[in-house]
């Protein structure tokens, strides 16, 4: 939207006037700056800040932004730099906004079951607050150290989502700070609302371009008395996807259905040095289910060890222990690193309708053959969320954005779009235009301009240009 | 925004050309157009359209929006007309622009556990289609004679809602018109998304003035095997609402949670001539439960029965067969007419975090008291949406204005808001400034110029200038 050469750099003046915002120990300007440079993006995209600054709440934040906005000087909030996307980077210069000192939950609502905290506590810390007041927070998306702050801005997704939704069904509003510096509050502690437009749920995933966020309200539920893992394997990934829908349509809502093929578990296995059962067959679900008493799971199981024996399942495994369990989720959260290990080249995070997940990784398949590049499939059969991750050296590099280019095809002419919860970032704005028309691009433009007439807050991000 | 001035009328030409957008038969100049003059606002609100036009399908509602956006002629979307606001009146004139030809359900796909259909798709013919194949469709605001589509432009709430949540919840995708005739797409059949700006969720709610919904895509479910209610007496409000954080913190999630007061039983029996049960008491709880067998309800109202008579309950009443079931909830579907038979003034659906329901309506009997007018109160314990109804004459009708913002003053000051599920439309615009700061108005404003720049959809709504 705008270009690099818009944009002012930060001179002595302004850093001496952010500084007296924040206070001098809170505004680096040289060592600790190269901290800010990267988030977890597997292209190790980086972007160096002109200055970091930590403000301590939402009124230094709108003295920030209101100097940035009058400056023109580029201002990137960032939460614990977990993204995948490059997205907290400044990668047009100027100001690294650091959410790191906004860390108080601030209320546990036992009453009205709301939590209320700053955007920079950890979704750990948060969680943990909750569980201790009795309560339950369902919000998993594998990285428990990101920031609330910056779970909603990616509105991040995970493996509880079947059941309890991604991070936007989970909050009820927020406290924000426009690039005017006029502060704002949305939503509440309420469930229903037709007060106007819904500014909460345009905020939620907007990857800090509309408006910094200060603090966040979410939902929160009684914790689930009894959780336990089916894990099941199958000759195809055709017949895995298949028991889906069956589950589902027996009125069986799992908290999570994630399938993974064989590859990835030996890979796992490998990685970790510790051994995961019922190897040897193509493609797996785990379902992860929730239940009032171990005896209603047992009920659940045979339910659902009926219907995918029927579909196709080639055997049924119950983990007998807590450290079976334990586990089996264990693998789950290591693919990541475990892709990292085997060369990872790229995080795609596509979705498609989970009808057509089979379908999808099937072309994937012959994508990836087709460009000489390995990519391992997983993801969240109950939602269409797909993780692929090309596997390679530096010399299939080149043709990683053709290769992605392609997949991204496939899924949205199967009916999907881009990503399902890592959001687009900087390293993945290119794809827009695939998933939306121009006129929708330049709809959810003039929405920028609303919330940031010039420009200031996250540029270079979600927007090819 | 604008003024009724800077529009313009619509001449002989322009309705010529409409005509040949829609068809001669499908434009209303003269006769007729009187049936497009009110919705259900209890203020009996009027406002004649100067034409009412019936397009077919989204290209046509696209070649209406450029002509009028080019000619600076207000547009009024208009669903059903079931609105409780005035929100589908052309109140600066224009064009009505009547979804009703958009009827047809275009697919349920099952899946996908996903059905789209056309914005003039009737909630109850929707519903009905879903569960002959199976699903299930669990949004139910009461009114089933509404449009899909209306029930998405003003985020439709109802009696279900602490389980299925509210429109906004269940809608995963819209097609929509834009006042330049642009048409385009959001969201798709899938659970999870982070690719740019939600629009799907900033449109739901929007109440027309953003963009013409002419699809909707909605998430389906299994349907409930089993539904029961449980009918509880209090000998106090406070007594009852304390009940719901006690239920829900033992993991019980009902449906529904309705609370009332006795009066209003009372003249609903003698509105339907229907005896309710367990007169006598102070306040009402109204369970909906849903389980998987019978059995399974049973251990359920045994553990609900527990926690109320523990925490005060008179009582607990489960209606023992069908017609008994109906009964109950007809009763409380039949609140409405009542209250238009006993002299209803106004319907407010303000929103109050549910631990302060029982305060809430302690002060709106106080308000009532110093206005002299009597205020029936019921709605929705489970999510905080408190339905109140001042009953009079003529004679009350100039004090409403302050009596609604007496009323609106004490929802805010206990952390709610103006409305939960009925919108504000025309006839409650005019106090979205006591629940949004001058800056999130004029925010939203910036929102709103983004979608149509020339304020001819839907103007004179939400906004009080």
């Amino acid at each position: 939207m705008n270009n690099p050469s818009s944009y002012n750099k930060l001179t002595p003046d302004l850093i001496a006037r952010l500084a007296e915002i924040v206070g001098p120990k809170n505004i680096l300007v040289d060592e600790g700056k190269e901290n800010y440079a990267r988030d977890e993006s597997p292209l190790a995209t980086t972007a160096m800040p002109e200055a970091v600054v930590k403000p301590q709440d939402a009124r230094q934040i709108a003295a920030v932004l209101k100097l940035a906005d009058r400056n023109l000087i580029p201002v990137t909030p960032r939460g614990a730099g977990t993204g995948l996307t490059a997205g907290s980077l400044p990668v047009l210069g100027g100001i690294t906004l650091s959410l790191e000192r906004l860390n108080k939950i601030l209320e546990i609502d036992l009453a009205n079951f709301s939590a209320t905290a700053e955007a920079g506590v950890t979704l750990n810390d948060l969680c943990q607050a909750i569980e201790e007041k009795g309560l339950y927070f369902p919000l998993y998306p594998g990285e428990k150290s990101a920031f609330i702050g910056g779970n909603a801005a990616t509105n991040a997704g995970g493996m509880r989502a079947v059941k309890y939704g991604v991070t936007r069904n989970l909050v009820l509003g927020l406290e924000v700070v426009l690039p005017s510096g006029d502060i704002i509050r949305t939503g509440g502690k309420y469930f229903k609302c037709s007060t106007a437009y819904d500014l909460t749920q345009l905020i939620v995933g907007s990857e800090g371009t509309l408006a910094v966020i200060t603090e966040v309200t979410v939902k929160l539920i009684s914790p689930p008395p009894n959780r336990e893992i089916l894990f099941i394997p199958f000759n195809s990934l055709s017949e895995a996807i298949g028991c889906v829908p069956a589950i589902l349509r027996e009125g069986i809502l799992p908290v999570g259905i994630e399938f993974m093929e064989e590859g990835i578990l030996r890979m796992v296995e490998q990685f970790t040095g510790k051994e995961i059962p019922m190897l040897g067959y193509c493609a797996y679900l785990m379902l992860i289910l929730e239940s009032e008493s171990y005896d209603d799971f047992c009920k659940l199981a045979e339910r659902i060890s009926g219907i995918c024996l029927k579909l196709g399942a080639a055997d049924i495994f119950v983990p007998n222990s807590e450290s079976a369990k334990r586990n089996l989720l264990e693998a789950r959260e290591k693919f990541q690193p475990t892709f990292k290990h085997n060369g990872m080249l790229e995080t795609i995070d596509a979705v498609v309708p989970r009808s057509r997940i089979a379908d999808f990784v099937q072309k994937v398949k012959e994508i990836g053959q087709k460009y000489g590049i390995r990519i391992m499939a997983s993801g969240h059969a109950g939602d269409g969320n797909v993780h692929l991750h090309p596997l390679g050296t530096e010399a299939n590099v080149p043709a990683l954005k053709d290769l992605l280019t392609d997949i991204y095809k496939a899924a949205i002419e199967m009916g999907g779009t881009l990503s399902g919860e890592h959001g687009l970032g900087f390293d993945k704005k290119k794809y827009l235009p695939l998933a939306a028309s121009p006129e929708k691009i330049e709809l959810m433009k003039r929405i920028k301009r609303a919330f940031d007439p010039h420009n200031i807050l996250n540029p270079g991000k979600v927007f090819p240009d």
